[in-house]
């Protein structure tokens, strides 16, 4: 076993605590990655709070750092390499779609980053608030050169999770895209679709975040209030992307969808009840998506370097964690906490 | 005014009687069309079941006839023409959807050719059990010679409507289809997407109907509560029209469509509720469709023609139409009824 340290909660409402955590010793195809920058994501919080947990969590499932040392049969990577991994690191590899590069939809269900299990030693996954990972090479990502390692960690999981189904969905020049919700989910979808070409419209609550959006590369913000100016998008978008991270109504939402576009909904995951009316009128589709597949996330992060997309990011050293997750509680972060392990060394 | 005959339910719950109606006098750009054959929709059950209703209704939107007069204007159509007439009647004619061909999503809602409102006079509509129904010539189509006129009527309400979720969502060649259902929707589902191409399973709820599945063109049947073949056709289908007339739960159907794949939802329209993680893994979609457009809907005769399809029928006379709404009420039809108008001259 190899050892590091890393911020643990024990039960669920427990703060985080700096413990020592064992790693494996690498596989053949294993990497130990030096953990440097770990974005704090909302699962995290949903994690550490899920109702009767008590096993042990370590969060963290967007990262970047350096490879320290690499398996025998390593071909990927070598020491001292930036990588980035993010909220899986295993599948099985042979269904349908690990076989399409889709292992965030494996069968028998990805492994995850944290609060997962090893498909090989069955011991509980334990993530990336911590000074070392180790990771099958596979599930590692060269991290492109140019790529703020700390505003680059955040594309692991929120930037793929908004990269998947823009890309599904087509998105490109002379598309017309609508984010919904400007936090750490919509700002890297603005961010992305823009980079794509897209004519791109943030969808808020108020108009406080006009200035940002258009800094963001927005092209306009319609305040989700406003119902004359809803009124006059109706069936506007060929895609509206949903971050919104709270139960709410779809029907305003859909229709602003175009003919024969679709709402996906990428921040609230819960049960949803819609009018199929709703759907009809326009053939409309509802769709959703998470997370990335391998191929995916590669080329998200090529993309990224190419067109200058990172977060916007607030890094903060990691023994504040438990401040940070109480201020991303109440969405107090402009638009994604990124933790810096340096301290834990 | 004109005179007719036809068949009309005072209120909710009466049976259909024979009375005289009247017609409007030809405006320039009508058509005066003998009905010669008139499909019998779910809708109608719906219609004249829907509890509070105190107007009397005349049911009928799908229906092929003979133009017998033409207004001063009418450029389309001469005396003698085979017509078909839809569930749709008119339109704004100048909002988004309407200039884009989709006049059934009509900003303003499109006139229903019964239980509608006339957009000039106010009047109220009177659907097609009737023996003469005028039309503005831009609502009715040329009937393509070749297809049977009686096996033809449903092609203009229930074939339209499985034929615009088919080509919105590009099946043809290479395209896995499943149709969930084989009612009046399912069977013109299912012989539309063969004739397209497309590989065609049949979701049924017994094996039943295999006989018919593979009469009507269908690849295979799957039964709905065989769990293994359920399993084994995970993630199988780019598209799932699910023509279930009665509410039910969406998530095993979901399970069925591929990645990037959409669930089209065309018989029951109530308000449904489903797993934002259903549409996640696989990145799907939910989707519906009703009705037509005009371009489409006259593509899908020409198509019809050229392939041979109609609606497996059951001609009966119109004087029978209580019987077959009742034996309709209980799915006691393979697959259509139409009622023939020519016993009210």
């Amino acid at each position: 076993m190899r050892t590091t340290v890393g911020w643990q909660a024990d039960r669920t409402g427990d703060a985080l605590r700096r413990v020592p955590l064992e790693r494996r010793d690498l596989r053949a195809d294993d990497v130990a990655v030096r953990v440097d920058y770990c974005g704090v994501c909302h699962s995290d919080l949903h994690a550490l709070r899920r109702a009767g947990r008590e096993t042990p969590l370590v969060p963290g499932h967007e990262f970047t750092g350096v490879v320290t040392e690499a398996g025998s049969g390593v071909t990927r990577f070598a020491v001292g390499d930036a990588v980035a991994v993010g909220n899986i690191v295993d599948s099985c590899g042979v269904c349908p779609m690990c076989r399409r590069g889709q292992e965030n939809f494996c069968h028998e269900f990805p492994t995850l980053t944290y609060d997962g299990t090893d498909r090989h030693d069955g011991t509980p996954t334990l993530g990336g608030y911590a000074r070392e990972y180790v990771v099958g090479e596979g599930f590692a990502y060269p991290l492109p050169a140019g790529l703020d390692p700390a505003a680059a960690a955040p594309l692991l999981c929120a930037g793929i999770t908004v990269w998947e189904p823009l890309r599904a969905l087509g998105v490109g020049p002379g598309t017309r895209v609508a984010v919904a919700g400007l936090g750490g989910l919509g700002h890297l979808a603005v961010k992305l679709a823009v980079a794509l070409g897209a004519e791109t419209t943030v969808l808020s609550r108020t108009a406080e975040k006009a200035g940002d959006a258009r800094r963001l590369g927005a092209h306009d913000l319609i305040v989700s209030t406003d119902e004359a100016r809803l009124s006059a998008a109706r069936d506007r978008f060929d895609v509206v992307v949903d971050t919104i991270a709270v139960p709410h109504d779809l029907g305003p939402y859909l229709k602003l969808v175009a003919l024969d576009g679709t709402l996906s909904v990428v921040g609230h995951l819960g049960p949803v009840t819609v009018s199929m009316t709703d759907l009809l009128v326009g053939r409309k589709k509802l769709g959703s998506a998470g997370s990335g597949g391998r191929p995916a996330t590669a080329a998200m992060l090529e993309f990224c370097a190419a067109h200058d997309v990172t977060a916007d990011v607030e890094v903060v050293p990691s023994k504040q964690v438990n401040d940070v997750l109480e201020r991303l509680g109440r969405n107090d972060v402009r638009y994604r906490f990124v933790l810096d392990l340096a301290d834990l060394s």
